[in-house]
């Protein structure tokens, strides 16, 4: 069956943003150098943030509220007012940074959108994924967006069965094999996994996946001839 | 046209929300006593809460920042770290308030989704809404669920067009006339208002609103009997 849904991941699919979080993160362990190793930081921050993940899911907020909890956890309770309003100006920052396409998205979206619909998914603080969404400027391009708390192979299934597409003619694209990869090829569609961060991907050997309905892409660019190859293979 | 689909609010409609909200604003003023009479610290938040309102939306995590920002103002950026830590225990304590349907909610849920679909149409952060939406036990007797970040009759209108319903065959019910009742009625649809707080309603004097489309309830479970008369009324 031909492909008639994309789903598009966003976070470091269309545009960058951990890379945001990674230097938020950079400047929560220098604001509080005084205290503890940057290393020491990072680490309880990132423990603090998954032990926070089921009560504030993803995004900005729920990543400010653990810096503070952080903070005052790494300082024994004797955080300096400085240092929490610091924080908290921070995670206005991230809620503001201005979004961009990665090169070459909205001219790829434009070329998948002309076949096919697009559908946007992806996890987040609800209001700030729709913001940025707006101000990346390629909404119009998707015929729907689905903001959600967690992707698993349910999340996908509710998203397939509200548009009534079979598995078999959806792609799931993104930059996380846990959230974007693996539930789809689980459900029965096909996934195309875009590494975000090169180095780490390589320095991390990742485990190379040998399936049928799976492409691996270096760059989002690549998605539309490769989906044609794809297409041409299955009708041969 | 009868009306097929019925939108739900949540928070105050189907289970108390509000109330929880304003304990913790109470314990937030006794916690910052010291620094600033109680209705101060409470006027201040409300400002703060409201110049947030377009960054962190609706919801705890957000009104948790807004206290640790207003917390800081007021003891002009001395606030002590036993103070923070209280704030941000409060706000988790929000993210796990019990939650328990109203009085006759589920029956009369029940009732409604005999002859139609229900959706649930909520503000505030998607997470805590799915997860109240799971502990009400209420979650199967609707058939879609949108969590939004604003309600405006531009809302209504996607969500009715994603359903393919007409806004004549479309009733919104819940305890805003802002968010609820009054886009509701911009869009062509029915809307009905059960007012969460009798005691402030009447000491506000409730401007009366005189509209074919709409229906004032003392209590949820009103509705299906209300509903019958409205439609036998248009039959006649």
């Amino acid at each position: 069956m031909p492909i008639r849904v994309i789903g598009l991941d966003a976070d470091d699919t269309l545009w960058r943003t951990n890379i945001h979080f990674e230097l938020t993160e950079a400047r929560f362990a220098e604001l509080l150098a005084p205290y503890a190793p940057p290393q020491v930081l990072r680490d309880r921050l990132r423990e603090t943030e998954i032990r926070n993940l089921r009560l504030y899911g993803y995004g900005a907020k729920g990543f400010t509220l653990s810096m503070i909890e952080t903070a005052l956890g790494a300082t024994g309770g004797q955080v300096p007012g400085a240092v929490v309003g610091e924080i908290l100006a921070q995670g206005r920052a991230l809620l503001e940074t201005p979004v961009e396409p990665l090169p070459g998205v909205r001219d790829t979206l434009e070329a998948l959108a002309r076949d096919r619909r697009l559908v946007l998914i992806t996890k987040g603080d609800l209001l700030h994924q729709e913001q940025k969404l707006a101000a990346s400027g390629l909404g119009e391009l998707f015929s729907a967006v689905e903001i959600v708390s967690d992707k698993t192979e349910a999340t996908y299934a509710r998203i397939l069965g509200a548009m009534e597409v079979e598995p078999d003619a959806f792609l799931m694209v993104g930059d996380s094999l846990r959230s974007d990869v693996l539930p789809a090829l689980k459900l029965g569609a096909f996934a195309a996994h875009v590494p975000h961060d090169w180095a780490w991907a390589h320095e991390h050997a990742e485990v190379p996946i040998d399936h049928p309905r799976y492409l691996r892409l270096d760059a989002l660019t690549e998605l539309p001839e490769r989906l044609a190859r794809l297409q041409a293979e299955a009708a041969a």
